[in-house]
């Protein structure tokens, strides 16, 4: 074999999961995550969906994200990278941090947020449990990947400043905190460009701009043309079986088509990926199952959000008789279909943890499948919640209603389980629900109901987790990150998702999620960042210094212990530019006693004050007033100050391009191109100007168009000279 | 002189108003309309805003459009070119038809509506009234000029859908319909490029697709570039003065950087223009300045909505004593600033036509200037409108408010104007609104006032209108042509406008306007073609026929003689594409005498049934049933009848790029594609699929891409072929 040949051999797997042993390069093992280690059991098969080896199912991240936790989930990480070690896995596909463009994408369930900000905090967490048990990581999907409906083909059409403030943000963080050894480039295109071959993705953002040292992975199945994608910057195409797309590399090479130097820069990341994580790998490793499964319940309790407690109903009391109610506490639903699909180690069921809390009645009020009689269903549920203190019912999605690969075409819970809210509410005013969904559902049918748990998915230690809260063992303190909305037809995306043709267009620009609710000023039914306890909390004193250091104290005012995640935003009143109203810059968490204070310090990135200016192609920090705002959610504010920060250094050169204002208010150029314009225009600039405000016509005049309006006077070599002169003073 | 050089000098302008004689071919002059003629008395200066000669000021198009009377456009047509004739003008620079896509756009008062039907059949008409008198029209701003800021320079950026189906639609219309003499370009970008300079817009559409014959004239210093201008399609660069572009012209001509050919097109183009306008010329020609006021009286009046009539209270009592407030009555707001403010001939002022009729107490209420003592103003209107029968109340916005140049930052009437009619109503029940302006303002505070009048912009005869429309000698039946939203953050464009940074993102694709608020399902104050009569009418048996005829029966049950504007709305429910709710396809109007009845007959045009298909780049007619609705407005439906449609024929040809879903619903390839799957992929296909459903998954995947998931079983080129066999077989 060629030094070419073995290289392009290294940029594509064995088989499925398996990279290729080339010399004394190992092969190495990639395997889907991110909320458990899934690996086949048998040698893999051609589609990857074999029966697979029992792992730790923890929450799936639209139940972690809850948390806003990143000890937490970096604690996730390292149980994670030594299930890995255990099950000979060199690499674990995760984090997944795409945002959460649209409530009905298919796959957000493996998502943190709405948020991009959220979703870098802990998707760097999740990289460095992960990779500091010598295993590495795998970012995905990179890049605007955000719904499943024709996501092997689509082109996600995304202006510059949305794609980096918003889509690519959460990826830049991670690779700045976290190091990631490997990133997998998505399926869709991006403006026109499949990820797998995006050459400004792969190369100038990801490498030449944010310094990513690690492999580039394709998504199973992303490319199209090897070669195209090796010259963008793909490293590893993943499945593989042939060498039919190692030949394809060999060829363009020998054409001339593909520079040998990229093969060659390919084939040295993989040795480097397989080298270290096989120097890192320990054989003969275990891992603790009881102690992952107790870690997956602790987690699972953390993503609770308590939606909605009125008369504090909860937590319940355990010496009273409960009904609970929905198959969902029989049968838990616990992650979503798909790659992320994990075999647990073992399964918590909420009606039997219930149960062993509690005297219990149960009916299942209906069904996922239409089988049964609804109503009689219906009819055995309320007579079991008219005799009880009080009904839990457990209402959501079933699985197949929320996969991989699928959108959904709608927001909506089942309408035979509105119906059978609507009837166990009339009978049993004392009515608790437990939402069980991986992404949002149109909520405010169900605020009929006193009390609402979002148990989002859960993973395998979620139903001991429902139990801890219902009961108080555990006081909730998650908090939502995505926006709940009144009605499909309020989301960002609306019209615009999930396109037509072969392509999507993100019109709401940077408007996603809370940012587009706050700007058009639209009532939600839960904000995000939204979430209770049985405690309550008091924000005072926050301070934001001129170095962005936050302060601010927080004090349990109620009876029990809890913990509460404080959110900052910013917003920048006087912006050259447009903003969301409030942008989420950083978070902490305090867990108080009752009547206890303590003092949540976090620093804000200045960084994330920036913006993506266009016209130069990079981040921008403006000089001026940001107004810091603390929040228990994002419309829950508890404080706010005003910080003065200088911006940074930068002045446009003035071109022909640059419109008259412009030029007018730059010193370098002003004066002479005032005088310019009194001896040219000097009589019709004071005229009677036709109803109109010439100064606003004529400052909007690119300066190079003055030679229309000169008469034959000027000319743009004329203008040209006289700005070079200007600007050399 | 060459005759390159001649060629060259023909594109170009002599001065601010007219081209150049060269050789045999005559100048002509070419002036501001499309509202009234616009001619300056002095020799033009260079900017173009000198004192006019007058002519008679029609309603702007905001007023006109309102209307929806083609035939009436077509008469004033008809007088603009006689007026035309009579001062000397070859061409006249209208009809603009540019789609209000936002109510902040400072120029739609010179724009019909934000739908795209009605633009092009008013424009239309207006085209033919005026080339019917041997004058050259010239439609503008083409295309995407829907925002003042920024205007020179900023980059519509739209999908080509959007683009083909809103903005560029009523040109084509146009184009089709009453073939143009000439077009304008406008000044932005469309999608990066200059309009100027945009070879797509100005020859692939414009020429080659619509078959446009006319001269293209750049907006006036619209050109940054001749030679890259002529070489897109440019014709005119407008206005001249000197030959530096000429010039240049020549030089890239000699350098090679321009094909020569297309100089010789533009100048041939133009000598077309001047040979025909001047041969159609009539030297010493008049015009009835009497009957031309008369018409624009009659024009205004058809212009204005009735937009509310709570207990009848108009038409007015001309026995009563009558307050008329508002300074606006006695000075009166009849059109916007900017390139189109006419030299009225003579001016109607309401407070006078008013005081004709009834006894009349004016008081001003308000100053729009900040003069004046506001708390004094008000009381003294207050005073006056309690004492009288009905107080009139004139509100609106001042001339600054609304011009060329400048967008406008909010959609508010001032809020003195607020305070003085609510304190007015408190007063005085019995209150009618007339509000002046030339865009959509937040109507919903000052429905408090039992009626309103819309009466937009009216021209030169709107004083003597509004007294007709007032006291019932003539009946409104103007109806809206933009939507009147409650808020502004209801917009479709709102965060999207103006843009910065030189691009507008157009992310509300096709739902501009009230397809945006059917879409979004959104509470309007007054939907789009709403406008209420002094009576009623009753709409039975429509009646929409396979070839697209549609006819309805309208009724007048009330006592008064009237016109009714049936409106036809198509939805297309099965579509495979996004729609819009409903779109306007077709409309017509009926007088009817009290228990008339007429027939209100059309044909919906086959081609707006069409959708804009970006995969193979042409409009598409899908088969299935369209449902036709007939209202008095959009949200006013009266009827409504499916009628099923045969589509063209259209069957995409299945590529390595077809989903496996797509190559399988072919007849052609299904057969060899089902085969090699379950001979690849036999076992998996069975298999349980992760919680996932297979069949979903990979009918996604592209047929090219089974190459990756054949663990080296299959190459493209084999895919390649068994894809062309099956096609040939």
């Amino acid at each position: 074999m060629s030094e070419l040949a073995e290289q392009a051999a290294l940029g594509s797997g064995a088989d499925f999961w398996t990279t290729k042993q080339v010399g004394p390069v190992p092969a190495i093992v990639l395997t889907d995550g991110p909320h458990g280690v899934r690996k086949q059991v048998a040698a893999s098969d051609q589609l990857g969906i074999a029966e697979n080896v029992p792992a730790t199912c923890f929450p799936p991240a639209a139940g972690l994200g809850q948390s806003w936790d990143p000890g937490l989930v970096e604690r996730i990480g390292t149980a994670l990278g030594r299930e890995s070690q255990a099950l000979g896995v060199h690499v674990l596909l995760g984090p997944g941090i795409n945002i959460k463009r649209d409530p009905r994408c298919g796959r957000n369930f493996e998502y943190y947020s709405e948020d991009p900000f959220v979703s870098g905090v802990l998707g760097a967490a999740w990289v460095r449990g992960v990779q500091g048990e010598g295993v590495g990581a795998c970012v995905k999907h990179f890049a605007a990947n955000n719904q499943e409906y024709d996501r092997m083909r689509v082109s996600a059409d995304v202006d510059p400043r949305t794609l980096r403030e918003i889509y690519l943000r959460a990826f830049q963080r991670v690779v700045a905190e976290a190091d990631p050894w490997s990133l997998m480039c998505s399926y869709n295109r991006v403006n026109g460009v499949l990820a797998s071959q995006n050459e400004w993705l792969l190369t100038k953002v990801l490498r030449d701009e944010w310094g990513f040292q690690g492999v580039v992975v394709s998504d199973w199945g992303a490319v199209a043309d090897r070669p195209a994608a090796v010259a963008a910057g793909l490293d590893l195409e993943m499945p593989g079986g042939g060498a039919a797309t190692d030949d394809d590399v060999v060829v363009a090479v020998g054409n001339g088509s593909l520079d040998p130097a990229r093969v060659a820069r390919a084939a040295d990341r993989v040795t480097a990926l397989a080298t270290r994580t096989t120097a890192a790998h320990r054989e003969g490793a275990e891992f603790d199952a009881d102690a992952h499964h107790l870690l997956a319940r602790e987690a699972a309790a953390r993503s609770i959000v308590l939606l909605q407690n009125k008369g504090d109903l909860l937590p319940l009391d355990s010496s009273k008789h409960l009904a609970v109610i929905g198959e969902f506490a029989q049968q838990p639903r616990y992650q979503g279909g798909g790659s992320s699909h994990v075999t647990p180690t073992r399964l918590d069921v909420p009606m039997e943890e219930i149960g062993a809390r509690a005297e219990v009645t149960f009916a299942p009020g209906f069904s996922t499948d239409g089988s049964g009689d609804a109503a009689a269903l219906r009819e055995d549920a309320v007579q079991a919640a008219a005799t009880a203190h009080t009904a839990v019912v457990f209402l959501g999605l079933a699985a197949r209603q929320e996969s991989e690969g699928a959108d959904r075409a709608d927001i909506e819970i089942p309408p035979e389980q509105l119906e059978l809210l609507t009837a166990v509410v009339a009978a049993q005013p004392r009515t608790v629900v437990v939402l069980i969904h991986g992404s949002v559902l149109r909520v405010a049918p169900i605020t009929i109901a006193p009390a609402i748990l979002d148990a989002a998915l859960l993973g395998q230690g979620g139903g001991a987790a429902l139990a801890d809260v219902l009961f108080g063992a555990v006081n909730p303190s998650g908090k939502l990150t995505e926006t709940v909305p009144v009605r499909l037809q309020d989301v960002p995306a609306y019209g615009n998702f999930p396109g037509e043709h072969g392509h999507v267009r993100y019109g709401e620009g940077l408007q996603v999620g809370y940012r587009w609710y706050d700007a058009r000023e639209l009532p939600v039914t839960f904000p995000f960042g939204h979430g209770l306890s049985y405690t309550t909390f008091e924000y005072s004193d926050l301070v934001v210094d001129p170095s962005l250091q936050a302060r601010v104290t927080i004090t349990n005012t109620g009876t029990r212990t809890g913990r509460e995640v404080a959110q900052f935003y910013v917003s920048v009143p006087g912006s050259s530019v447009e903003r969301a109203p409030r942008q989420l810059v950083a978070f902490g968490s305090a867990t108080l006693a009752p009547g206890e204070s303590a003092t949540v310090e976090t620093t804000i990135d200045r960084a994330d004050l920036a913006y993506w200016d266009v016209r130069v192609d990079c981040w921008l920090v403006e000089s001026g007033e940001y107004v810091v705002s603390v929040g228990s959610s994002s419309r829950d504010l508890r404080g706010q100050v005003a910080v003065e920060v200088t911006g940074d250094e930068f002045r446009l050169p003035v071109t022909l391009e640059s419109s008259l204002a412009e030029a007018l208010s730059d010193p370098a150029t002003a004066t002479a191109l005032g005088g310019l314009l009194s001896a040219t225009f000097g009589a019709e600039l004071t005229a009677e100007a036709a109803g109109t405000d010439l100064a606003v016509l004529l400052g909007a005049l690119p300066v190079g168009r003055l030679v229309a309006f000169s008469g034959g006077q000027l000319t743009r070599a004329h203008l040209e000279q006289l700005l070079t002169a200007a600007r050399e003073g």
